[in-house]
């Protein structure tokens, strides 16, 4: 099994238990607002991993359910806020949250599946020094969350190191990945050392699959992205490509014509192209690339420790995929 | 000790844990927004109900301190998105987070302080059971704070039953004095039904305390309450005065002209003053007082399965002090 045909599974499976946790409660418009999001699917990359990573450790997957539940309301929770942060008027297909329904129905939505996570991992059928483990996991990946949100909004338009960078995506990306694969390995009944394994893995992978992201938005095919290739240059995006250019754009005459073009909304698709030329010949792009690779390389290291399973295979699988893709 | 001086030394006693879990990370400006309404002081009484509770069941109290601080955090994460939510200026004298920085740093100071709450709760020194207990009550209680608060907002300017109104401000106040009072019992290793009791004390005390509220919002002295006597009516609020007014006024031409001034925002202080005469003819206002001390009067009756001790006398006190209040 591939990791699109895995991930796919996963998902199907998730379908019932992400509806079983939200009742029919009061007041309806805020219970259907809390729903959108999770019931409408997404890539569900997060429960898979939690998932595979409690039967890559020998457990039953199925003790992971209600984590992989947990860790997708608190994905869907960051995303409604940061929908009505960030203006978005349309996700998986529908009109977002906050324009759908108004402003404070979007952040109480977020903040109830906020909640109903705890709750979840609160009635998880793991012993109780587990469910405090998940628990510090999890937890800790949403503080790191928030922070990640703050640091990117801080970061927009500036010219920020590549270190800042990789801290960024860090909290806004891996550690919600590694709580899910930790916490599974945890439901799993994996040993200490296994579990800091399959985090290790995990926050790797999250960085992998975020820089090769921005690689496709700099090198990838528009039409298979359906993003734009100048977009990330108009938004000034500072990542690892930029400020490898930075670094390394060897005439001051071409450094100052990049920076021009790079954060400046109302550049034409002719200086964007430009932009993308300058950071080609300064071998900025293929460092992405590589970047990626190695992060993902890591990834696959840290599950030496595992056996060999199905699941073992879906990770190493997943981690391939994350930089061998198209979109 | 009465009420206010247990509350003041509660007070005290949590300046120093309440500053000592959010350490100085990155981005700075998320870190200070997160710290100021905590840091800024306020009641507490929410974390003074948890620390008595740990002491009443014969814990000791300072097992707690955790949780009081995470309750705290939890309550002013909520005060965090209200404030925006409700397009407040001011806060314990100061200017709000959504204004004094901006909108997405509100949202997320109350989303990082709720995390931060439940990474404190994920560290208690408390056997592991307890903990995942602790979590149950107070995880239930975040969800039901989000659902409260999206019916009080669908509520305004708005008739509702005395029911609705009464499970609104038990979404919106009790249930969080009723996990602190709860989760302190189990910190201080009280037995289920003891658990249960305190947890019944203070949803009932919780509901006394907010009609209590509303009943100070209509015949307080504005000079001690700061809040204007025609404030409540102009809004329209569905307080169990207003309600029973509705049901209670005989006349069909005053019930006209008292719900012709219930919700004006442009209500003049003399029409404010007939609605609230209005109110109290129809024995209303009577009525509320009436039933905020029946609230409070079981709440104290929940206690008799404690024994005699410091903290229980400030438990009976802080419910006999929130009918017995001026402001």
């Amino acid at each position: 099994m591939d990791a699109k045909e895995y991930l796919m599974k996963a998902s199907k499976e998730l379908d019932g238990p992400i509806r079983q946790y939200i009742g029919d409660e009061e007041p309806s418009d805020l219970i259907a607002a809390s729903r959108q999001y999770p019931y409408a699917g997404g890539k569900r990359m997060r429960p898979a991993m939690a998932l595979a990573a409690a039967g890559a450790v020998g457990g039953d997957r199925m003790k992971a359910m209600p984590l992989a539940v947990a860790i997708e309301y608190i994905h869907n929770f960051t995303l409604v806020h940061d929908d009505f942060m960030d203006g978005d008027e349309q996700r998986r297909g529908m009109t977002t949250i906050h324009i759908a329904y108004n402003v404070p129905t979007a952040i109480l939505a977020g903040d109830a599946l906020f909640a109903k996570a705890f709750q979840i991992i609160s009635g998880m059928d793991v012993p109780d020094s587990s469910m405090r483990n998940i628990l510090k996991y999890v937890s800790q990946a949403v503080w790191d969350l928030a922070r990640g949100q703050q640091m990117d909004i801080n970061n927009e338009r500036k010219i920020v190191s590549e270190e800042v960078y990789i801290e960024t995506i860090r909290l806004k990306t891996s550690v919600l990945f590694a709580a899910a694969a930790a916490g599974g390995a945890l439901a799993g009944g994996a040993d200490e050392r296994t579990v800091q394994a399959v985090h290790e893995y995990a926050m790797a992978l999250g960085l992998g699959f975020q820089i090769f992201d921005d690689y496709l938005g700099i090198a990838g095919d528009p039409a298979k992205t359906g993003k734009s290739v100048g977009n990330d240059i108009r938004k000034g995006k500072c990542t690892v490509m930029v400020t490898h250019a930075i670094r390394n754009i060897k005439d001051p005459k071409v450094l100052e014509e990049f920076k021009s073009i790079l954060g400046n909304a109302d550049a034409t698709d002719d200086q964007t192209a430009r932009a993308r030329s300058i950071m080609e010949d300064a071998g900025s792009i293929a460092y992405g690339r590589r970047l990626a690779k190695e992060k993902v390389d890591e990834a696959i290291s840290k599950l030496s420790i595992l056996p060999h399973s199905e699941e073992k295979d879906f990770m190493i699988a997943l981690a391939k995929y994350a930089i061998d893709r198209e979109v």
